[in-house]
């Protein structure tokens, strides 16, 4: 970083992060170089991100078909590679967690847009982070809200505000919910994302995995962590201090902001790319409590959170099953929290577990959420709308 | 300050401000020491506090009927006391401009609630402080806002908004803005405040004030100053930076904690008697542009912020005289802002001025000002409201 460069791995780049970190990346082009890239098995993506930013090494999780100057190495050694300045975690579910301990082992700045990570194994992860003096910076318009509005502060946060849009269901009644199609939910009236974070957020299991994710970012306890409902998305979060005070980071809803903002802090650089926030157009912002009894994902991951141990690990995987079975239409949209719910009252809970009895619990979570949905005769959903034609 | 107790001074202990901050040092007495106290002609309430904070030395303008243990000196002499840690100037007028520099000169740390002496002479203010390494600390809910915003981050913002509640009658027509007796000015939706500062929040004259002293404060252009109107006064006001990212911050309307604010920096420090805001209870916040036209106060202090040199000291010299006579019922509500236009427009402004010649376009605009009343018969008033026995 002598001459002003900060050198980038980005694990996860053909995803939507991923592909938003390059956005930035090709606008900020004179600070940042990418260094090694990690893909999935969108080889054509891939493959151009290579052919446009040039990084010495890459991953993909399948063989690749073409040839290019870059290395073919593993996530952990592109996550420890002596060059990188910062490690973007952009991977989807528990595949980041072995590159993050890498990269924090060695000491990397790690940008996390996995929320996952923090979930399952929040206390072995911020413990690496700080016997390494590693900083963990976050991706994800909330925490990096929170972030913002903890900067230069001295004392601990008496209250969190974490907003939450509520999803495109939030007026739904019960039997409302229960017909929700798989294409409803996909459709997020405010941010453009990844198909698995849009159910969650759908299903609001996203904050709760994000409460437990600020638990453990900034080390506050969960009953001084308070979700309000913001329908408009523009207040990303607020922190309210000792003295009564409330910050409150605000921007039109668009993840470049966060993205940028992590990989340039503790700069804030101009990017004429990133909209501007006009509140006389907006006109009003509203907030509301959130009302639990309708979405039992957000009551499960708020609990798991404070069980602590296992349960937010069984939790995240049950969770990712259920909504796999979602996305290709084999459950109802209630059936997610109802999988989930079995899963963790099944679960025999293990405190203060090693990185592999987190494994074990995301296995077997896993697997019994694939059993129930074969065995049980109320998760044979009904056959729903968009099959027999009636999508929106 | 070596047991952690802060010395204050206040200037102006018996007006609105003055009692709130010693409200503060009462609940916060392990903190602070009052070493001296600065009233006006309310010689009761400043015996009383007197009695009560035991300062080494007091001021009052008119000869002290009482007698106590503290030292009767001059404004000066109190805010340049070796001993002061914190001068607090919550004078109103330019009272408290000698006393100021006096302060900034001794390189004691000014806290400000009397935006007329940057209004009046900003830039020789701010020099000083410059020169004696000496801070300004606003207190002031607006710049209190944009202070603890900027709180921690290194690069210049891009664009403050400044809010405004937009006073009891932002709704009015101009015929109704035309019939408006003091009475009704005089009774503020949010904030409770003395009367000068009411009646200047009415006719938006205040948030005129409060830009030119953001523009002072945080050397910040006048271009990038934004006033939006927000009713709730929840949103104490804004900043954007480079990167769009905005900052806000926000709590139930309360002069306190700008005051514990400013008294504790960097500190915050837990104050029960503060209120705490509950978003899901007010529910809504609402901001839209702000409308010059029916607020000529307004555009006649920013046009006057432009143009610098002895303009601002003129217009704050002349809306004092003004606002005087309409709540002495002898001008009508919109005549306020046509004496100070007269007034300006009458003006021979100097640039870079010295002190002495903002002092003497201060005069010149009173005298200005009130035979301009005497002599014009158009501001011969006609019968209002309340003295037909009409008032609210």
């Amino acid at each position: 970083m002598d001459d002003g460069i900060k050198k980038i791995a980005i694990l996860g780049s053909t995803g939507s992060v991923g592909r938003q970190v390059l956005e930035i990346i090709r606008v900020l082009s004179n600070r940042f170089q990418v260094i090694g890239l990690a893909g999935g098995e969108n080889l054509r993506l891939l493959e151009k991100q290579i052919r446009e930013f040039k990084p010495v090494m890459f991953y993909c999780s399948i063989e690749p078909d073409f040839t290019c100057k870059g290395e073919f190495v593993s996530m952990e050694q592109i996550a420890n590679h002596p060059e990188a300045d910062i490690v973007v975690i952009a991977t989807s579910g528990k595949a980041g967690l072995g590159p993050a301990l890498a990269a924090l082992r060695a000491g990397k700045t790690v940008a996390l847009a996995n929320k996952e990570l923090l979930v399952m194994a929040g206390e072995i992860v911020t413990m690496e982070a700080k016997r390494h003096q590693a900083q963990i910076l976050p991706i994800d318009s909330e925490h990096s809200a929170i972030w913002q509005c903890l900067r230069g502060e001295e004392s601990k946060p008496q209250r969190i505000l974490l907003t939450a849009s509520g999803g495109p269901f939030y007026r739904y009644s019960q039997l409302q919910l229960g017909e929700v199609t798989t294409e409803q939910a996909l459709s997020h009236p405010t941010w453009e994302m990844g198909r698995k974070i849009t159910i969650d957020s759908a299903t609001l299991m996203n904050k709760g995995l994000e409460v437990i994710e600020a638990h453990w970012l900034f080390d506050i306890p969960f009953e001084s962590i308070e979700i309000l409902i913001h329908p408009q998305s523009i207040v990303h979060s607020m922190v309210e201090f000792v003295d009564g005070s409330v910050k409150a980071q605000l921007s039109f809803p668009d993840m470049r902001l966060p993205i940028q903002y992590a990989l340039c802090y503790p700069e804030r650089l101009p990017n004429s790319e990133l909209p501007r926030l006009n509140l006389s157009k907006i006109q009003y912002l509203n907030f509301e409590a959130v009302d639990l009894s309708r979405f039992p994902c957000l009551r499960l991951a708020l609990h798991a959170g404070r069980r602590g141990g296992t349960y937010p690990a069984v939790l995240c995987a049950a969770d990712e099953v259920a909504v796999g079975f979602f996305l290709s239409h084999q459950i109802g949209f209630l059936d997610i929290a109802s999988l989930v719910e079995d899963a963790l009252e099944k679960h025999q809970g293990i405190t203060k577990p090693t990185l592999d009895e987190i494994r074990q619990a995301d296995v077997w979570a896993r697997e019994y959420v694939k059993h129930l949905c074969v065995r049980r005769p109320h998760f044979i959903p009904l056959p729903s709308r968009e099959r027999l034609g009636e999508g929106d």
